[in-house]
């Protein structure tokens, strides 16, 4: 049995080997750590900075097993992992951290908005749509357009479609696969933010200043934090963060996205059981960055500080977009990070750049 | 051929897989490098970090050519990998920062000293010492006390001894195993500074505000960065940056330890080549780092910014010391660095603690 805080020279695993993991893994060797990825992919990006990757699916006793063996504790750096390789993982006596309850919660959006509302805070109108007639009168008591998106399994706007009226409903229906699905109303807001929270193992949450995030088909194109004019909606965000954490009883970092409406309500959009895009920010705007706050909080460790030094505009690198690291690299403000993938296919994400900013 | 700048993706070569290699794989990683690291113990802390670790002596022509083979360009982490190492690199095509003539310099106090003054910068007065008769007659020439160190491979206060009179001579040239040495003069100094510098493959150069090292037993103690009250001798520790820099046609970053006189003037005591202890405090202090930058030389990338964004005291945790972590990882104004290494033997260096402290 692990013991907590875990000393440094500890083992940490990481279940998925991406750019999430890799960052996770140079945070933790920072702190002494060495770190164990599992991925179904050999030569993973994380797998290349770490101690040992062990390559296996996730649904792989042998893999799990050697994981569990080797590790005093394990995180993840996704949250579409089977919630199954984790219960095994707690079967096998391995310290899983954010643990089964967070993840069965933000594996179905249904299951997610309810636990939001739960816990005191607020969600888009939302209704569950397990075949074409829930489809049809839910878009009947939410209004057109809404968003159709399966309960699993969606990210970076995969498993979506917006459906305009009652004469798309079949065609959004299949493209998403007919798969069961929730129906959210359109939220008419101003901007969309996040926060980017941890808690302990000792039940401290800490809360870096929330970002401004802006899309583009679906993906996230960059974050400005501390989000500008956010003085106001940031205790409310915190607030908002502190249910959400205490209510799954979690440990480790965990990313919120926000909608602010004109009146400064606060809608959760989604939680992020793991790091999260939208905290990268934190890398070159603050003392402790979200990578090295989720190993903390993962080894039992106290959590760090999170004010932000410098305002910062992140930037993801998508695709072929990478191929401007020249120039970024002779730009005395901006701070690039890679992810060692290597086919730069469209939309796939390279890298980020965080922009310093002059202080407001 | 490998062609410069090199592209994110390409693998960085590391002779020495300590901390200082580890170091600079964490660096290398967040750029999108991969590293290879040689080493003779396996699992070595740079290793566990890296790509590829090869486990082989620095005379192994198997293990050379595997790594000039699997890399795009080589450095090394510290001074005492053998000359011929580079040579024999350098033979088999590999790309080698910094280059055998800085080695060759750096190896070698008497060399070192001499190419100092050549360049027009200020040395402590010394003596080459062959033998007893040297010793003595650099003894009369230079005064007392004064310090006997051997030409090669000391670091840390080892192979060095103060000779206090001329009845010591003997027994101080014993203690350095009456090896080829150098007698140096005492230096009257009110403090001793260091300028970590760095040069491009463009021959851009750019240098850090200089630190004020505190030593105890001939080891680093800490570091405070920017050094109190240097404003008037930074331009006269980087023009003698500069001019090392350039006179050893350097490509990377290294460690330039000086002498602040009374008078203000600035003796060089010694040129480390490669990312030094004494630059550790721009992982928290600067937006681009010690690390970072070597790796930025080495990859023919434009240099990045060595500004400090804050006032950091360094200090090193040696041996037993590291067993202070739980308190430092309790302080949100110190950011705490850990090496991976097993044993705490005293006096090993397990890791450092950077502190923030409040702008002047």
């Amino acid at each position: 049995m692990a013991t907590f805080p875990l000393p440094p020279g500890s083992t940490i695993g990481i279940l998925g080997g991406g750019q999430l993991g890799r960052m996770l893994a140079l945070a933790a060797a920072r702190l002494g750590f060495d770190t164990a990825v599992l991925d179904p992919e050999p030569d993973s990006p994380a797998g290349r900075v770490a101690a040992l990757q062990v390559t296996a699916g996730y649904d792989d006793e042998d893999g799990l097993r050697r994981l569990a063996e080797r590790c005093e504790a394990i995180t993840f750096e996704f949250e579409n992992v089977p919630a199954a390789a984790l219960e095994r993982l707690v079967a096998l006596g391995a310290e899983v951290a954010p643990g089964p309850r967070a993840l069965a919660f933000t594996q179905d959006r249904v299951a997610e908005k309810r636990f939001v509302r739960e816990v005191g805070a607020e969600t888009v109108e939302f209704q569950p749509v397990d075949g074409l007639e829930d489809l049809i009168s839910g878009l009947a008591r939410l209004g057109t357009p809404a968003l159709l998106k399966t309960r699993r399994e969606g990210y970076d706007g995969k498993g979506q479609a917006w459906v305009r009226d009652r004469a798309d409903a079949a065609a959004a229906w299949d493209s998403i696969g007919g798969r069961p699905a929730v129906l959210e109303a359109r939220a008419d807001f101003v901007r969309e933010l996040s926060v980017i929270a941890a808690r302990g193992r000792d039940g401290a949450v800490a809360c870096y200043p929330a970002g401004e995030n802006r899309h583009a088909g679906g993906v996230l194109r960059t974050t400005l934090a501390p989000a500008p004019d956010a003085g106001a909606v940031q205790p409310a965000a915190e607030a908002v963060a502190r249910r959400v954490l205490e209510g799954l009883e979690y440990v480790g970092v965990l990313g919120l996205e926000l909608f602010e409406l004109a009146d400064g309500r606060l809608l959760v959009n989604e939680i992020a059981p793991r790091v999260h895009n939208t905290g990268h920010w934190t890398q070159d705007g603050c003392a402790c960055d979200q990578f090295e706050q989720h190993v903390r909080a993962v080894a039992g460790w106290p959590l760090g500080p999170t004010r932000a030094l410098v305002p910062v505009e992140m930037e993801n690198l998508l695709g072929p977009e990478v191929e401007r690291w020249p120039g970024i690299a002779a730009d005395p403000s901006a701070r690039l990070h890679l992810y060692g993938k290597g086919e730069p296919r469209p939309g796939r994400k390279m890298g980020h750049v965080n922009r310093l900013r002059p202080p407001a």
